[in-house]
């Protein structure tokens, strides 16, 4: 593995954080119940085909953009940046490693953007021209009990962790916590912009896929209620794992699958990252509290699940399996079944330590 | 099955609620360490063999003793009546049962009890004095992030849950909830005296045996706080089941197990039940929100495992299986193996419907 | 003062609880915005004159009513009592007080109820008969951020706190905590039938007045949402006190401010009461932490704002003032100036201690 | 007023945050007890006239030092820049505004920094060197209920606010938020330079002055907790003002006081500011919901008191007056009495609008 990605010459782009993601998804209104009814994103506009939505506490013109298609998938993951000179530097920079650019406004609400498909695969555009809309940040009677204030990250899925990894660190990323075994392998890596734990992920896996996004709360009993609100709507089927706990980030967690199993995830307080030398934290893969810090096992569909990216004429990215070794959590028992909860164990589970 | 208890000619006792646990353990240095430096109980008194612990706002004495021994066991289910004439009138009741009564002080703290075997084979006392200690209530600084403010409630394994819960209400229990199949079959009854969902639950299985000790915290961060403080401590293994939400109840819970492998519930949140004609929820085996209202399957051992009940001599009680059905949420997929969560099925689990 | 009501002969009815208040309010539409688009009660029936609301987790028809009305007043403080026998030993037990009392049906969904005006000049309301409706306890789609889940207590102010909590004693309430000094004068008494602080609270003042009605949440930050909201509302004007820890009770507080100006208490967190022998807590009212733990004196108008009562034909009560001394939390400083902040005092507050 | 700064020729340093206080405590025994044992930071190191301390997120060597003095002050406001290069950045700044500056290591696990009195007359730091600690961002075993995760900022009173925002801003701070009045009057600024909305903010009065340094929780319910345990502690003294809800900065809040009359407040959840062309806020000086969100009037001490600051030779600044108009919000009746609390005045408050 790990044949790296060259570093071009030119700088990379001063990214601010990531901004949005177009999801492609084949039932528009049963898409918009799950974002606006449900999980009550707010609409900064819409129409037959697109729905535009964003955050609590965002002020520009969207986070998450809905539209409509025949095939279950991601368009695009769109990274704001400082200005517009640094819209044309990520130009530049991707033209340097071959790869495909447009300038445009793609989507509503957005100017003088590029996207590109990236060395790995990964459709991503760069912007800064945007317009702001009003920041429901105060706006209470507007926010429920489960509301989501703020895009907080992406997670792609990739063969080659440390090839994505290093990519991504040249393109300005810093790495803040990585998934490790006793030999080197890398199985995750978490990169940031921002002053939180990441920006986007490195999953390793069949890909390039989109592993889920995530959207912020204010604390975890907004991320209760989501669940309970989901009982009660007898919809619990759409909770895959969690709440929870993770190691990875500190973070408190929940993975719901839209109506077209793209994955989102509800977050809530992982830490300040912001300084140059924040430390690294590296988990043992062999460490059960790594992805769960109470130490539950992960259901097989997280590893396995992700939804397909597509190019910049809207084509399906051919997906490349990951070699071995995988992370993934269950066991084999001595009478041959597959174990998924620890408590079921012929033997205990090997703990590690974080480093 | 339901060849049910005789109901007495005198008149049942007048409990107030279920008061305190006596649990046999191994290792009391362990067992303290568990709950008293992890779950934070407030020691009462202790000597070399017994631990008296209670829980934030109570009281009396104490809710749990922790008692040096062989075997792990439990040796009585403790229940405070309305006054001394009523452990009198418990005495009388059991001795017309034909079970075999103690009277005295059997621990510290409390007087003038009576002990039985019950006829389903549960050591049970019931007292009223009791030594008045200091209520913590106020004793934020003594409290804890996780504090366990008050005994919430028993669960007990019996094989047959009509006889056992007929013989429960007989004694003045009053049934809140339970799981039943479309045939009639009972697979478990929560019963209550104080004002909540349950002073007690009888739980399908082979017994008769102890399924866990449930105490309330006030909140829901509470709970995950425990489960963070395990992670940290990593002791994670601990951790058997939640938290989450339950169907039956309403409440928030998670399931620990304690060093002897004793079951200990966390609680928060059911609803007021004080009033005569308090509607009995009945859900349906089949409904996956029944146990765990976000839809999560639960673990094997949740079934499986319980603690021994002891007899008034300290022996264990011998236990009778359950006949079929059991409750258990372990599904066959197509390709043989079992699976424990919903994501991996081949089809749908059947949803019911809470009537 | 305290020339004690007589203890009647007959005995008084088994009461369960407080159960409903009837408010006349001057402008239906805007008490149901405030009741129900604000706070979230659940609406059971409504007409042109009346809103009948609940609690989510009530399964009787009504905890609340609203009545379009020329004076905003209280026409009644209506109990369940356990059976219809008990309505009518009520009516025995006033009619032998020489109380006048009235049966029928007063309300939608309560039948065969019996009426009174009390020896204190109070409309109390005792029935058992009503409509039971859907309980909404695992409604969370339906409940808010800032969900009324019960209706806690009432509180009545009138000018001689021992004789009317002699008075409630004798009705079968038991006191469980007070306000006192150390001449031994009583200011205020709190008064519980269910399991929990209060179902009555009597407040040394003017009076036969009501002081407020308070609802339950299930934690402290559905408190802190109906803050937030009014806020986003630009309704704070309506928060008299609070948010804050009670001493007293030791629940967490708001207070608000209906359209009228009747109060209602939002409520979340006292302990269990049920045991016979459950400790009587004093405080001290020189003890600045026993109306606010965190001790914040309380604004002048909790002290002397309240809302008349009606009489059976729905005449105003007339009120008598109190006798001195009266619990009040201004100090005169040294400059003649009051002051309501104890960090503006010239001298520090003496602080009492719980008893 | 505003006779502005001039902005130097040479760069500004790259500042990444305020990253720690000094101050100078008259009991060193007494300020641990209130900064160790009630708020529970995390000593780093101690000796007999100097504790280091820092929040349980914190991987720099501290967030806070407490050192033995006779007069209580502030000896230094402490940020970090980027590297060591923009450490010499700062000091050739500083040189160039005339202002006394003094290199080397002034604080145990910080080396080769710089300080100044800037041309407010603040004491200034800027390092880059620093020793690293453990981060307990995972340590819940010892974060108790009421955990500091963070420093979140500090808070300077001048009396010329456009004077001191306008340095500020010229140093490479964003101003997020203000305070202002129809005449364009500006009475307080925000100031950031992480992704949150303040590192520092300028309040208006006399000054220089220190008003509070600010540690962050995770949630609402720890800020709860501590004010909690200052009343189970009997010192409920300590506290100030709050908990409640900023209008500015969205943030839930609590003001406590320290033996020495330090102002220290306890903070949690305001939103991403890290955007070039994040939305500046203004409210209305008359809006009476901008300092406290749910209409409460802030208490006079909270305008008047703040801490003195010393120069580098730990002589104490001479302090300024403001010129009027000043923010405060007490108002006086038509009786001639002051009043501080909404619902005592004759006339309602003029509710200002977010703009």
């Amino acid at each position: 593995m790990s044949d790296l990605i060259p570093t071009p010459q030119v700088a990379a782009p001063d990214i601010l954080r990531c901004a949005y993601m177009e999801l492609v998804v084949t039932d528009l209104a049963k898409s918009r119940e799950f974002y606006v009814d449900i999980l009550g994103l707010v609409v900064t506009e819409e129409d037959d085909n697109t729905v535009y939505l964003r955050a609590f506490e965002e002020f520009i013109h969207h986070n998450l953009v809905l539209k409509k298609g025949k095939v279950p998938a991601v368009s695009v993951f769109a990274f704001r940046v400082r200005s517009q000179e640094e819209v044309d530097k990520a130009e530049a920079y991707y033209t340097e490693l071959g790869c495909e650019t447009r300038r445009g406004s793609f989507s509503n609400g957005i100017h003088n953007a590029v996207r590109v498909v990236d060395p790995l695969g990964f459709p991503y555009e760069f912007f800064y021209e945007v317009d702001h809309v009003k920041r429901h940040a105060w706006s209470y009677d507007l926010q429920g009990a489960g509301a989501l204030v703020r895009l907080d990250h992406f997670n792609q899925v990739y063969p080659d962790v440390v090839k994505g990894s290093a990519y991504l660190e040249d393109l300005g990323f810093k790495r803040t916590e990585d998934i490790r075994d006793d030999d080197g392998v890398i199985y995750a890596a978490w990169l940031t912009r921002k002053h939180t734990v990441h920006d986007t992920a490195m999953t390793g896996g069949a890909g390039p896929r989109m592993h889920h996004i995530a959207f912020s709360t204010h604390e975890k009993h907004n991320i209760l209620y989501i669940c309970d609100k989901l009982g009660a709507l007898r919809r619990s089927d759409m909770i895959e794992r969690g709440p929870g706990r993770h190691g990875v980030s500190n973070a408190f967690y929940l993975y719901l699958r839209d109506p077209d199993g793209h994955r989102v995830e509800i977050y809530t307080q992982d830490y300040y990252t912001g300084d140059p030398d924040n430390p690294l934290v590296s988990w043992d893969v062999h460490d059960n509290q790594r992805r769960d810090f109470w130490g539950h096992q992960v259901v097989p569909s997280w590893y396995t699940d992700a939804s397909f990216v597509l190019d910049l004429d809207g084509e399906i990215q051919p997906v490349i399996e990951r070699e071995e070794p995988k992370e993934i959590d269950v066991t084999i028992g001595a009478d041959g079944f597959s174990y998924t909860r620890k408590d079921d164990m012929e033997t205990g589970i090997k703990l590690g330590r974080q480093v």
